[in-house]
């Protein structure tokens, strides 16, 4: 077989749909976010990026920063082993320590990404509870479908965010079957928030275990951050709660908070936490430095909530289609590939916007969008250079205008 | 199901079975490797590192902390997204040219580790790939045989290094069927080096795809650290070059180097790399600073060489047994779990020595030994100390001394 031209046609085909990937190559400026370079072209052009995770800025928080120069200089570059063989660093232990108290558990465990939180978290429990079923939201995010997959425990997708029909796959099966219920918070690209108490009384109902991806909710919900199951005081209620440091807190990595005796189990068998390099003390460091920042600290997240209603309150006002829900996450609505792309090509070279378009796979086709996560590092200024530009564009294009009903 | 009661139950049997892991809680101290603190039960131990996969004390070198301050400073801490939305900063883009480079591919890419690439890697070329069949050698790291189960794609497994058992297998298939050949550089546990120039002959005479991970290879071999494959004057007839920043590099994060459409392929299609943060702008550009440095100085890989010499020098001097192998890697046999892990304490206990013992399942029962790893960090004192403790131990519990037969 003439492999690389079957990779070449592969590509071909994707190019086709429409949904080759081109990475936008940048340097965001620390102490200046959203203000980034963009290299292309052996070019530089001065962006503001209005598309990152890194939704309260916490990338650049002085305690963040400095803690991870302090352990930097500490402790070195790398942990330089697996957790097992000489790399469980202090500053691991303590931010473990520190993940728990957040969601007020009684053990936490890190792993490399939340990716691999939610893979090895997942695929672990899956495959060593004998006889475990799982029951897997609609729109779980790769990284749980993954884990599962790859757990080969049998499973059963539920409508998204439908108690009822989670309700009714879960009284398929006998009361003594090992049951586990995988479900996120905030889901990141219609922004809406799962029933969390409701899910949570059917998995009582039935004696499931509950796993949540607190993914895009940790961090910014919640008095403490603890995320959308604080704020809506059920953590103590939730069996798994799984969360990132790469997004709100604004570093890398991902962990599981759960009771200490299912916290060690995972610890013991999970492949992808064992046979891995532990994360960089420094980023462990300043992981914890923003937590404990936030934990505290509500002004940020307050600051973000009336950055997210000033720019969906202009958008309504210049009649541009946005889904509303309840999170910081704004999808601006085009519904369709192509014109997307256009659209967010427009916006970079003429404005030097950069929002990045969603297509398919990541959103079903028809309703690909612009997402726009404003963050307090955005200002009045930003977001009127946003707006204005959108408005521009639509006008242009004679885009569709109007309000999606909640 | 009661499921805490589970996780107790299936602790307590790990813990019968000699093999419940306890963290060795340390910082290790920049600028000073292989010295290190430990934390235990509220008091600290000062302690010498002797298994750390920091193989050149790279986690240490100006160099590379330099780079991370700078960049922590310039860019921030996290990449603040995936690859695809708003993620993707230069010095990701920087480090995968300096991977190609090293490794004279067309192209690299970056994962968030090591355990990552080859999951993603192989997992997306073996299920990508219609009708593909894996060959996977029987000492594969974990990360490639969930790769490979993960694929789905049927695979046989060849007995370790041996290039007749795996011309065998191959030659089972017709000739049409696309095939992808996974084997290790070093491999760890026993040190022993893959008759590479020979895999690849059988693989050639298949048409098969090679998938070589170099992880304990990089940095450390090849006059500019590209690994055995470079040493040995192969790398232009290895389909895919896989490799980790965390070891020998010192930093974190994981690779793949390939053809430019292989690369692309994977890129496009693999869950494990697209639906993850990217790695902190800081980390990518640490690695990068740490691979120039060991593509232009080989003074690193000398002085290991020399330390790694001199180890093995004394423990014969000593008749302590340990197993022969042309790598850096020393692994003193015990060939007993619980005097394996009581060794090790005491070594720890009374000369603040840390060597990890190896057991089951990470070697075979019987083989349980401490691994050790000389680098450039160690001095003379280092080694001289850890020769007259395992000595003492040594005579003390009466264990068998003698060489072991190369
Ligand atoms: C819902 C969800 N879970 C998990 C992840 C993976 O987390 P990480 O980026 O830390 O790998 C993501 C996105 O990256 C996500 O959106
Ligand atoms: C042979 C081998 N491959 C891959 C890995 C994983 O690399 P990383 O530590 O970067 O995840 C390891 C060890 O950790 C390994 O020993």
């Amino acid at each position: 077989m003439d492999f690389d031209t079957f990779f070449a046609e592969q590509l071909d085909g994707v190019r086709e749909e429409g949904r080759y990937r081109v990475f936008t190559d940048i340097k965001r400026h620390c102490g200046k976010f959203p203000h980034a370079t963009r290299f292309v072209d052996n070019e530089t052009q001065a962006v503001t990026v209005w598309c990152s995770n890194d939704y309260l800025g916490m990338g650049q928080h002085p305690k963040v920063i400095d803690a991870m120069h302090a352990t930097l200089d500490e402790c070195g570059a790398g942990a330089g082993g697996t957790r097992n063989i000489s790399g469980t660093n202090h500053y691991h232990v303590e931010l473990e320590a520190e993940l728990a108290d957040l969601h007020r558990k009684e053990s936490a465990l890190l792993f490399t990404s939340g990716y691999v939180s939610n893979w090895a978290g997942l695929g672990t429990l899956a495959s060593k509870i004998p006889g475990c079923v799982v029951f897997s939201d609609a729109l779980n995010h790769a990284s749980m479908i993954e884990g599962i997959r790859h757990s080969r425990a049998p499973y059963k997708v539920w409508k998204h965010n439908d108690v009822e029909d989670l309700d009714r796959l879960l009284s398929e099966y006998p009361s003594d079957t090992p049951k586990l219920v995988a479900f996120e918070s905030v889901y990141s690209m219609d922004g809406d928030i799962a029933p969390i108490a409701d899910i949570l009384d059917v998995c009582e109902k039935h004696g499931a275990m509950s796993y949540i991806d607190e993914v895009h909710g940790v961090g910014l919900y919640g008095p403490r951050g603890g995320g959308v199951a604080e704020q809506e005081g059920l953590m103590d209620r939730i069996t798994v709660i799984e969360g990132t440091l790469g997004k709100a807190f604004g570093v890398m990595g991902g962990y599981i908070a759960a009771s200490r005796d299912l916290v060690d189990f995972v610890r013991s068998f999970a492949s992808g936490f064992i046979f891995s390099t532990a994360l960089p003390p420094a980023v462990a460091a300043g992981a914890a430095a923003s937590i404990r920042h936030l934990k505290e600290s509500s002004e940020e997240r307050d600051l973000q909530k009336q950055r997210v209603a000033e720019v969906r309150r202009q958008l309504d006002m210049m009649n541009i289609p946005h889904l509303p829900n309840p999170s910081h996450i704004i999808p601006v609505m085009v519904g369709d590939a192509k014109k997307c792309k256009m659209i967010s090509d427009w916006l970079m070279d003429n404005h030097g916007i950069y929002v990045q378009p969603i297509n398919y796979p990541t959103v079903p086709v028809g309703t690909e969008r612009l997402r726009l996560t404003p963050s307090p590092v955005h200002d009045t200024g930003d977001i009127t250079r946003l707006i204005n530009a959108l408005s521009e564009i639509w006008s242009q294009c004679e885009l569709a205008r109007g309000r999606i009903a909640a």
